[in-house]
């Protein structure tokens, strides 16, 4: 099938190259030379994001940011510009929930249908094709695009319509996060009153308090090793985002609020490019 | 052996019971109708906890909170004024740290050891025999009360010294209230941006969202099944325990903080009785 892709960063490049390797013709936007094996492999670069839509039945994006998705779809040469009817858009970038229903329903417009499938498993999961995809879309749109998740991921879930998978995906960030403040808090306070907190984490983990961060992250807390991992950085633009859809929908997320707040603090300390994990470091 | 036991509860009864099939001699105080069964077994009921401590050999209190504690081991003929030397108190109720730290040196000082071991798993783990128990003890302490802990429970660890169990416990409280806080705010979202919260929830069991409390509170969240469970009444208490400590410390433990007062407001709302799952109706 001819299929766009635009957006080869760290995550983006697995991506594609696992659907060249299925045998897609892929067409890409924006190639540097780390992803220029893209080409060598079979993937074709064009000068716009127009011309991938003209080309291709189906565009997949994997950009860092809701400006950058705006920016791609409906900029000048963008993918809106090139779009013919039946096409079907395809956003696997983790962006604004809001943004996107707006997005779906400017590219339906135009007679083309739009799919969101942010992911979560990193970069290990991109490589492995393994990643957890969180899908907002019609049920024919996402019968339409599965055969290409199952290339990239495994835990595929249609969470429901447009949508429901940046919602799904920004849930997911601020239970990870606020799951890593409550480990953060409860290990701090273990050895801060005299207890050993790997005798304290390996007591509770059979227990209600269990969970995968206790057992992966609470391990990184106590041997201080922070290398990313995932970057507190950017996991406080997906907090933004939490923090977005709380103002637009007149929801109270105290916590999610707190959090933010704690990462702008870990920012403020340098730990930025840390893994999430030494959110246990701003609480000192 | 003749073992003491005060404190005849939701908890202390099965925990009693088990000593008692075991063919240990119990000692008990403050027999009501509903521990008679206690005594028909072969439990003595005695006029105070000063007589409980001159007959046993280990006293074990199982009591609700700190001042209770206090009061039996050094109130009027309280524990303390029957205790002579090599005699050993476990206490398994769940009480603060520091006032441990202090009960246990007075009564080193009259030539008896004390142990922290508190428990976790509720009234079903106290009947089971299938308690969590988090113990502070010297080696030699702690291997005296084993034989005793394990008909009373299965995941026994020594965390460290005198203390270290009462933290441990803390901190097991402080993560769960905690994590039931991340769902709740996780699942607050999906349903307020319109994605089916089951679903959301479904999707990420699989990822690093995922945790006991996500599996079995998220489900009691989202068909609304707040029957306890553990009441936000008495988890209120433990994240008492954890801010006493946090000043006692001189801690910044922000997120257990603000769980306090959304614990008050739930306590307010009228759901102190209800299932800590239930703390998402305080977001609302």
């Amino acid at each position: 099938m001819k299929i766009g892709f635009i957006g080869l960063g760290v995550m983006g490049r697995p991506m594609a190259n696992h659907l060249i390797a299925a045998g897609h013709e892929l067409f890409l936007h924006r190639v540097k030379d780390v992803s220029q094996h893209l080409v060598d492999a079979g993937g074709k670069a064009l000068e716009s994001a127009k011309a991938v839509a003209e080309t291709s039945e189906i565009i997949i994006l994997m950009l860092p940011d809701t400006p950058d998705v705006e920016a791609v779809l409906f900029g000048e040469e963008g993918v809106a510009s090139g779009l013919s009817e039946k096409k079907l858009v395809i956003d696997m970038s983790s962006i604004s929930p809001v943004a996107t229903k707006n997005f779906a329903q400017r590219i339906g417009k135009l007679g083309a249908s739009y799919v969101d499938a942010p992911v979560s498993g990193g970069e290990v999961g991109a490589k492995a094709g393994s990643l957890t995809i969180m899908v907002g879309a019609s049920e024919t749109d996402f019968e339409r695009a599965l055969p290409l998740f199952q290339l990239m991921g495994q835990n595929i879930t249609r969470i429901g319509d447009v949508g429901d998978g940046q919602t799904a995906k920004v849930v997911n960030q601020v239970i990870v996060g606020l799951t890593i403040e409550a480990v953060a808090e409860g290990l701090s306070l273990a050895k801060a009153a005299g207890a050993d907190p790997a005798k304290v984490r390996e007591a509770l983990m059979g227990g209600f308090a269990s969970s995968r961060i206790l057992e992966v992250h609470g391990e990184r807390m106590i041997k201080e090793t922070f290398d990313p991992g995932f970057r507190i950085r950017l996991h406080r633009k997906d907090i933004g985002l939490a923090m977005e859809a709380a103002k637009a929908l007149e929801l109270y997320l105290p916590h999610s609020a707190s959090l933010q707040q704690l990462m702008n603090k870990a920012l403020a300390d340098g730990l930025g490019d840390k893994d999430h994990s030494a959110l246990i470091k701003a609480l000192s």
